[in-house]
């Protein structure tokens, strides 16, 4: 199988946090597109992960960009020494060999990337290869799956009504405070106390945002400081590296985030 | 011949709503180009679907973006072993060989896709390829469509007056309660109370348009909602999923959808 | 001869409204170059048809367009088994083979295309092809015609000044009342009295130009609602479809436009 | 001699309106590059045509526009059977062998243009042609001239002052009324008369430049005009045709010079 | 090994200001992606170098700027007398090789560059190189570090969120006086008397460092004084070639620069 | 040696204002990348051919403009019978064989271009060559020049800081009366007294800066005059052909500049 590859073989960890895996799984029996909602580093791109997993399905993921045209997702002639030859796209492997096709944060990516998977994504399921004049039917398994930031949109840049329409969404966002924790200690080997404060801290600079910060503290931000203390940097410094740094250049919002970490010890 | 691929072999359901699959005969009849003129969702790729079927031609449909050139749709030379080869996009298949060629959302494209059409859509019927100095007749067969969203358009963003005026066109919207609610009950197998529950809340949707949401719940969605519900999930969890989620990021505006929906249980 | 393709060999329906066939035969006597100008649908293409059938000149139309490039018209290497050869593009066959060059709407295109015809367009008549360092000079029976939608110009977007003034111009606008109508019945296969009811509804919506309507009823659209009426469709549906849908999506518009229909009849 | 093709033969008919033709010589004779400002169509070009028959130089004239590249001046590689080749472009061929080479409008031309002429517009007298390592010296006879239209300038589109300052200028503009009537009469074939009714003609539509012409008839739209009587169209139909319908749209002015010309006759 | 080449033989002199030293150390045991952040001419390359030197890993610098593409990250086709063959880009290479990557001034990248990234930054550590349907897994010891002058970021050119949000960060600032004047004379030849005027004399530029100044002067520039005054420039002479011509135009915080000095002799 | 035709042979002329000759020498032995600062036309193209002719050094010169990419400066693969073979660039080319490289108004280049000679400008004097995986070291004799001119800088075109940090800079303006007196009479072949003439007439139009003038009358523009003048051309028809003409079209401006000279006699 060509997509040997792109199997997840061992069990990726994803901490639940409702029924999104139910009905995931709902959306894939029904083979309807999926959107997964929600902001940076809150686990979206673990949790396909897990899907693929649990569904035993090859994982195709494409990080979406502004120069991403539609030849890069379906494929283009290459010369070799006979002349030209088709190499399929990300897409197009995807769509022939049954795999999961992960587009992230396909918003960023030019209009003609999102035309090009209307007609997979109703109830046509094909894929037309206009160089080639071939209309490819999808594989029976192939599923197509699109992360979508709402924080991020603007006026020039969102999603086409007839695009969105196409899918199912399900919501992803912080997880609760002793959930995150679990999540923390588990993927930095820090023990439940230090996690847990680690998580009080993110969220108090989830409640600068809007005040000064564009974001707060992701989950994986969290995890970062996590892993650097379990290697014997002391909280503070950590915390400092692994979050204030870089999330903010303001040297009051700086202050304000050191202060409410201090309050925590 | 070149474009089995390309015919319908199982009638496509469409539900007809008014006149026009007569119109629609009678222009094809006349080789008049046609105009699917409405929202996204309502029915009319599955038109043209339908249309094909019943004419016997195959269909080469077309999803045009703005980054699509003049020589996505008529051809371009390509390397092989023995220096380069022309190979016909599309259009020119559609033309040659007396296909209907579906240009969706043709407002999208370029403007040389645009103009490339003009020579097509009057009494010339010809496709002058200019890369090979070639001036292809069509086939008696031949048909072009297009569709065109009116909600979108803007002034940048709009037909030029001399593209609008050589087509005849169709209007399509949402269709009557009874109606839409046939369609949703046939095309995600649930029952006619269901159904009706449904297009009931999606017409509530659509009295929203304006009022903070671009567009209602399209019958698609309605049909996506169906399907979920069809495979166990709630009434309740399946609007959020498959209309709520994906057509707001706004808290307000996803209360208001939700209580829309409560109220009609 | 390479252009047979491009001889026109059935006379060309075309009723003249002035002394314009004249002026024509003139002008292509001296070999000035000449410019339509005209709103669309008025018949600049049919006339320029026409006069390449009276002058027994083969015909080369160019639809120009915003990505329409100087290399377009002129030529290009393309690579073929002996490395590259040379091919002439539209504008350089027309002009090594003495036929008549319309340049369809060239406002449009960008400025390296206007810029290449000057020197065809006094009186050195040679194209330069900077890509091969080859003068060509003009065929005796070369002849240039551009046309112009002096509605559509912007400051933006107009011709140059070095331009126009090497043009020789001829105006085009809607036929009178009997002319049109005349025109209408040949073309469609109405009878004259349908036919000049459609004339009268055409001619009120001109009246609506700059009142709602970026520009009325073109004597094509009038054509394809007779082909629809001479089909069997209604009078009333024919000139919805082949008027009043294409041409606006304002609800108040159209109303106008269905009563100034209905007091017709 | 490779630039056979680019010698003029017959003299190009040239009416000095002042001591141009002697300042030439001299910049010729010093080689310093020259600058022919002015509005269009009042004999840049045929200016040039009648020095390089003058000096017996071969003239390479480009047409420069903004979408011209370095490379459309140099030269570039072309693929051919034994791999690349290069060739070299129009100011190349000019440089090596002694040619006057004409730029026309550089304005227009893209900044890399105006550049790549610049070491050879000052005492070093060199084209760098990067792509090839290769610094051409130019040949002894090698003359550089530009066109300039100070009308068309504006703050976004100007000559560099690092390229103005390279150039010795020549000014150019509408000759005095005898001395126009001699070029329109002797280029179309009028008797004088006419001519002289014609060059009247044309400087009334000079004053009304401002008035809602962006530019009066040149020399050139006269000699139209003129050519257009020779064959028989009468005075007024032929004005109408070569100078009134070409220079504007507006009804208005078109009515101002109907009635400036009514008043000559 | 295929990077012979970029491993560095010598220890690049660096003088650490805090325990940076200890903290990268820390993220590259962790493997977390680690940014640079500072002004320009502090020592943000040189401490990269110094640590790849400490790490005994070899260091892939790209310097990134507008107009690089994922492709010249990632790698492209190269044509050869066989065909095709693909080439690894510098980042490629890295994540092949284990080398350290440093991705100098990221932000000016286009944001198919820094998407490219992602996936390489966070817990899966591989690049997907779409164009080959290859899925690179990261050498063990390959780590990825950027650097970001918080400076020049504005609105329309910064870092997403979700980048950011993916490496821990390092803070660089101007060094103490002391440790900068120690810097200045092991770098420049100077004695500590000199090195010391110098750095007082940067120091009051940097008091201007909004004032009229962009940036003060750094480091680099004060190494370049001393290296012209170790050469018997004077003092004055060296300072203003050095600092006050390069940094500023403008002839009063010229002036005011050269008071500032000459207040310290 | 590959660079023999980019030695100077004959001692360029050039008349020192300063102390200029000796920084540059100074710093090309500390091999510090120079910046020359000035306005155009006063002689810093010449400076630095005088000075790669005392240091006896190849003179690699490349004019940058807007549309120059890095590629143009560190060179690309080109096909040949073989497939493709890289060809350095100019820069590359000096690099390796240890010319001069002067890049002429490097502010007009696109950032890559600025940026892909940070490495070359600081301490490491390296020039990776992403395309090959090739880390270039520089030739020991290898010197950095780029020229800048002050008053053509906008905020949205000049360099960055990191980039001017990198360069010590030298000064160039126009020079004293006498010595640019010296310098005309020198280039031109005029008599002193003439000499001094159009040196005071062109400190008269250096007055007109800012009041309609963008820039005065550079020296090379008065060796310009001095040459007509003595090939005959009287100093008042002179001055007009190299100085006034080409430096404004504004008639008042014009008739400023006449007075100015008409009173020097």
């Amino acid at each position: 199988m060509e997509l040997a590859d792109y199997l997840l073989h061992d069990e990726p960890f994803y901490r639940p946090v409702g029924n999104e895996v139910h009905l995931y799984e709902v959306a894939y029996a029904a083979r309807m597109p999926v959107m997964l909602k929600g902001p940076t580093g809150v686990g979206k791109t673990r949790f396909i992960e897990h899907m693929a997993w649990r569904l035993k399905r090859p994982l195709v993921t494409v990080a979406c960009h502004e120069d991403m045209t539609a030849s890069d997702l379906v494929g283009r002639y290459l010369l070799d020494s006979a002349g030209t030859a088709w190499h399929d796209g990300p897409l197009a492997v995807a769509v022939r060999h049954g795999a999961i096709c992960y587009l992230d944060e396909i918003v960023e990516a030019r209009q003609d990337t999102t035309v090009v998977i209307h007609p997979l994504a109703d109830d046509r399921r094909v894929l037309p290869i206009e160089k080639r004049n071939e209309l490819v039917r999808a594989h029976p398994d192939f599923h197509l799956v699109i992360s979508y930031n709402p924080g991020y949109q603007s006026v020039l840049k969102d999603l086409k009504e007839s695009t969105k329409q196409r899918f199912g969404a399900i919501d992803f966002n912080y997880p609760a405070a002793e959930v995150e924790a679990e999540i923390v200690a588990h993927e930095s080997g820090v023990d439940m106390a230090v996690a847990e404060r680690l998580v009080r801290a993110g969220q108090r600079s989830r409640n600068l945002r809007g005040h000064g910060l564009e974001e707060g503290a992701s989950t994986r931000m969290l995890i970062h400081a996590g892993r650097l203390i379990a290697r014997g940097v002391s909280a503070d410094e950590a915390f400092e590296m692994a979050v204030i740094l870089p999330i903010t250049d303001d040297p009051d919002i700086r202050s304000a985030l050191r202060e409410a970490v201090a309050a925590l010890s």
